[in-house]
C-alpha cells in the first residue's frame, strides 16, 4: 500500500496507553478471575475502569488535589470491592490487585508494530497513568518507548491541554510535528484542538467480546488505521 | 567475582548521564572542531561544560526561573563563542552547535553494561539534562533507558534532594531501593543523603587526555566500578 504523504512531517509518535496499546478489559478480568473464581471477572474490569474518568475529574475540578492513577485506582478498588463480595480483602491483597494495572498485556500487534514505528519515529506514552506504572507495565510487556510520557509529567490530566502541547514543547517541535495515536476520539479530538496530528486505532474489544465498540472512521483523524501494524504500513515503517 | 550481597534490595537504577554514560568532552571536541578547525575543540568543550554549574546555580537561587539545559546551553554558547573566534555564527549554525549536546557518544562500554543490568533492574537516566535532549541522546546511541528522568520532571536541578527522592516517589519504593550510578562524588554525596545507595564509575578521562581525573576510591559509596561492565558484575546481572 502507498504510505501517507504526510509520513515525512511528524516527528513524534505520542501513544494513549490503556485500550490503545494495552488490553486493560482484557488483562484485568482475567486476572481478577484468576485470583477469585467467584466473581465475574469482566464486570469486575467494566466497574473499576468506570471509576476512572470520574475520579479525574474530581482531580481537574480542585475538588482533589493532584493525585496520581496508582491512588486513584485504588480508591475506585475499594469502593467497588464490597459489590463483588470482596469487602474482606485485607491491605495487601488490595494493594497487590491494585497493581494489576502495572501488569496488563499488550494487543497481539503491540510490540511488533511499535518495534517498527521505532525505526523512524520518536515514539512516547502519553497517558493517564503515572510514570511508575507506565514504566513497569512496559518492561514487563516489552513496549520499546523512548521516552514515558504521563499526566505526571505535566500535571494535568487529558484532554487538558497542557498535555498535548506538553509533549510538542518536551520535544521542542512544532504540536503538527507531533501525531497522537489512540482508540479513543474524545482524546484524539482533544489533540487536534491543539494542532496535533491524529491516527485512530480499532481497538473493537476494549470493552470485551460482550460490548463491542463502534470502530467505523471518522473522517476528522489524518489516520484511521486497523492496528499498529497497519498504522506502520500506513507511515512507511 | 562475586556479586554484592545487597545487590538484591535495589530495584532501580538511576544514571547520571554528561560523563557517566556519555563522552561530553570529547563528542563536544570533535563535533566543533570538525565544524571549525581552528579551534581547540577540547579548549572549547571545556569553556562550554565550565558554564553549565554556574547557570544552574542561577536558577536555583532564583535569580533566572525555571530553564531548560537547552536554553542554559545556548546562553553559555552565545558567551563564549567570541573567546573562540566565531562570534560570526549566525543563528541556524548556533542552534546547530547547541543541539550537539544531544549527539554525546556513549563511552565504549555503556550500551553494552546498560544492556545487561536491564535484565534485572528498572533503569532510568537522573539528569539536568532536559527530557527531549535525553531522549534524542539515547535513541542516537542505542541507551536502553526503561525511562527518561530528568530535572525537567522535579523541576529542581541536582544536588536537591526532590530530585534523588523524586526517583523513590515515581517508582513508589524506600529511598534504599534506588542506586544513583555517577562518576560525580558531589552527585552521589546528595543522593546518598537522601537514603539512596551509591555506585562510583571511574571515567579518568572526562575532561580528556590533557586533564586526567582522580578516581580513587571513596569509602563512602556502596560500589566503585572501572565502568558498567564492571559493575553488571558487582551486581550479579
Amino acid at each position: 500500500m502507498t504510505a501517507w504523504s504526510d509520513a515525512g512531517s511528524v516527528e513524534v509518535l505520542a501513544f494513549d496507553i490503556f485500550g490503545t496499546v494495552v488490553d486493560w478489559h482484557g488483562s484485568i478480568a482475567r486476572e481478577v478471575q484468576a485470583l477469585h473464581p467467584q466473581v465475574d471477572g469482566s464486570a469486575f474490569a467494566l466497574a473499576w475502569r468506570a471509576g476512572y474518568k470520574p475520579a479525574m475529574q474530581r482531580v481537574m475540578s480542585g475538588e482533589l488535589g493532584w493525585t496520581l492513577i496508582d491512588d486513584l485506582h485504588r480508591m475506585i478498588l475499594d469502593e467497588i470491592l464490597s459489590q463483588f463480595g470482596l469487602q474482606h480483602l485485607d491491605e495487601p491483597a488490595r494493594a497487590h490487585l491494585n497493581r494489576a494495572w502495572h501488569r496488563l498485556d499488550a494487543w497481539p500487534d503491540a510490540v511488533a508494530g511499535l518495534q517498527r514505528l521505532k525505526r523512524k519515529y520518536i515514539l512516547c506514552s502519553l497517558s493517564n497513568g503515572n510514570i511508575g506504572l507506565l514504566t513497569r507495565m512496559a518492561k514487563r510487556a516489552g513496549l520499546p518507548w523512548d521516552c514515558v510520557l504521563s499526566a505526571e509529567v505535566f500535571r494535568a490530566y487529558k484532554p487538558d491541554p497542557r498535555t498535548y502541547l506538553g509533549v510538542a514543547k518536551v520535544f521542542d517541535v512544532e504540536p503538527s510535528r507531533v501525531m497522537l495515536v489512540a482508540a479513543h476520539h474524545d482524546d484524539l479530538a482533544g489533540a487536534r484542538a491543539c494542532g496535533l496530528r491524529t491516527a485512530y486505532v480499532e481497538r473493537p474489544l476494549e470493552f470485551g467480546a460482550g460490548r463491542p465498540k463502534d470502530v467505523s472512521p471518522r473522517p476528522d483523524n489524518d489516520l484511521h488505521s486497523r492496528d499498529l501494524l497497519d498504522l506502520a504500513d500506513q507511515l512507511g515503517c
